[in-house]
């Protein structure tokens, strides 16, 4: 049997509930929790304030399992978890010597002030366990009325590793008499709209126990598959033959599955055919290399690309004949099938994606509104090119542009291979 | 005199509590309520469960002077904001029969079926008005109490234009007597920690009325200074004396202010001064010409770049001899001079910016380890370079390899001109 354990979030931050920042570690810890099997049952965003945070943290505590607070715990003036816990669950605060070490060692080191603001890391509420003892980050643990409460900074690449190196385990050993876990699958689907998703899996026999969802994340559409506490062997049939239906259904839609990006589904669809891309983009101004060169081992099968802003980069790196930039203009299908056949012959590639258009506010006419723009494929065998008139600020454009182009190609390798 | 107008937002959707999606929506809208005026209690997020949705809202209008509610409206299955509010307020959903005629409309136009699931938009609880009448997205008001309540979708785009559009003018005009305002100035700071920062600003004689804030956004450190409930002269006067001390005492430090992006502010020196500037790009890969290209207008000043990711890409677009990569290395001052002076010279710009380096997470080596990095400058006076080693993941290299690019080139412009 199964008991669901669930959680709160609580991140801190003026910067946060001004909008100064947009807070994406709650997101991130939400994830990780629930992929552990945690439910959350909702997630507070406060000011520095430390009467606020104490009423949070108490409410908390008196309706879940566990909490996680985020943010506040730094050396500058502004940062006050640490004292308004300390007065909402009436623990004072003490110096954690093992810390006040380690801080004043690293301090000897880089030649700080004697006395540093950063000493303030150190003083914990009575009973806290620093989560981090080599004091390169703020962090601890609380244990108040049986539950555990994680303290972690709200700076995201130290919250990621404290959550994962030390919150999970350290969740799991507590509730390890629970087995809990959900099962779930992202699919990633570019082309239909959100309700044509739901339309085509609506109509799907999925059985009861099986929760879909669907969410617009632009430029895609992402339909999220549950299934509940499957601690017995018929959840995880009852998955797997859910993912099948839902699959077979979407069919090419999809691109890909949970963390899964576009590049990187290009990427293994390149590498398992042993063939080499490289990019000629105007309008999208190298945020297709920047995708392409986000995914870890690019280098396997990206080769390059030029940015061709002005037309000299046109004419002088890729070889697009001045004859063509006049007749058609620099945003025509002529000039992007020129683009792409020159990059290609220049690179030595196997294919070759070229990019012209007009992201806007700029730059439209009546003949070529803002939003026109053609996408080229040079192969061995054949050069295409495709006409789209896209809606939208500059950055929706580009992003629609950069997901469209690295589709093509995703369709073009599995069609032509 | 002036009185604080206090609202809390509520985001639904159990695609946000699990972390399957990054809420960026709530941040946003808080930023443009907090610019305007009015104080954010708190912001929660929880999951499509009518329940908790009803117990949020009511708890929010026992609290605060009015509630921004986003996600939950559309049309697929999951989606039961409306049912929930409607349960919780006690109030029956009816049909808004103006919705429904457009629904039905825009089928029709797009030869739809004849009975959708976009109806269901047309369903709202009794004595809510429709935020836009055109039925094109989802949006509603509803008054509780004598307090507005907005439901707004939660698709970014939607939600940000119904907010800016809608809820502020009304919130305006539902607060007209009052006159509340905060002046709120942020100084984006690279090249010094957050404790560098705080130290230097705590030191100033800055007014009592000033509150000062520190936030690390990797890779910059943000200050806010804010001045609250200015109505008088007087907050204008301490304000822009305040802003005045904190420029001084950070100097170069501060890149640019408010929405200001390191690329932005080093476009405007360019075309201030009738530069042009050209990129040679290895290890971050497209990712400074997408910042580049990011702002509107860079056509003005940017003519294109090189992502060269491969050798052959080195030596064939940008005129790096072949001899140099062997004696020297891809990864070195050699050849970041080499590609700088190349790619100037190829582009016909007046500055060239180059960057080779091992974003990771493989290729590091003991002599040449992952975060090791090249920066090459051409101009028609020198090449210069600059070696760095950066740690973290090939994310945080990358995105920091960028930044510190950019920011050479705007000391490069402010010094030497």
């Amino acid at each position: 049997m199964c008991i669901e354990m669930q959680g709160e979030i609580i991140a801190i931050g003026n910067e946060l509930t001004s909008g100064r920042i947009i807070k994406t570690t709650s997101g991130f810890a939400a994830h990780h929790l629930f992929e552990a099997g945690y439910d959350i049952y909702a997630m507070h965003t406060i000011g520095d304030t430390p009467a606020l945070i104490g009423e949070a943290l108490k409410r908390a505590l008196g309706r879940v399992d566990f909490v996680l607070v985020t943010g506040g715990l730094g050396p500058t003036d502004d940062d006050m978890t640490t004292t308004a816990v300390s007065k909402a669950l009436d623990l004072p605060t003490m110096p954690n010597l093992d810390l006040l070490y380690q801080i004043r060692k690293h301090l000897e080191t880089t030649a700080g002030p004697v006395i540093s603001p950063l000493e303030k890391l150190a003083w914990l509420p009575e009973g806290a366990e620093a989560l981090n003892p080599d004091a390169k980050m703020a962090g601890f643990q609380l244990i108040h009325d049986k539950k555990p409460i994680f303290f972690l900074p709200g700076v995201p690449h130290q919250m990621r590793t404290l959550l994962t190196e030390q919150v999970l385990p350290r969740l799991a050993t507590w509730y390890k008499d629970q087995e809990l876990s959900s099962l779930q699958r992202i699919y990633k689907t570019f082309g239909k709209t959100e309700t044509e998703i739901n339309q085509i899996v609506a109509a799907l026999p999925l059985h009861e126990n099986v929760e879909i969802g669907y969410y617009p994340v632009f430029p895609d559409v992402h339909l999220s598959l549950i299934v509940r506490n499957n601690g017995s062997k018929n959840g995880k049939k009852i998955f797997a033959e859910s993912c099948a239906t839902v699959e077979e259904s979407l069919g090419a839609a999809i691109y890909g599955k949970d963390r899964e990006s576009m590049a990187f589904i290009v990427g293994n669809l390149l590498q398992k055919n042993g063939k080499k891309l490289s990019l000629a983009e105007s309008c999208t101004g190298g945020l297709i290399s920047h995708h392409v060169t986000s995914v870890p081992g690019s280098s396997g099968w990206f080769l390059g690309g030029v940015v061709s802003y002005a037309n000299k980069i046109k004419t002088d790196f890729l070889g697009v004949e001045e004859s063509l930039l006049q007749k058609y203009g620099a945003v025509s299908a002529e000039v992007a099938a020129a683009m792409a056949s020159g990059m290609r012959e220049k690179s030595n590639a196997d294919i070759s994606l070229s990019v012209t258009g007009i992201a806007g506010p700029g730059g439209g006419t009546n003949e070529k509104p803002v939003g026109t723009v053609f996408i080229g494929i040079g192969t061995a065998n054949a050069i295409q090119t495709h006409h789209f008139l896209f809606s939208g600020s500059r950055y929706e454009i580009q992003h629609l542009t950069a997901q469209t182009a690295l589709n093509r190609i995703r369709q073009e390798l599995i069609n032509n291979i």
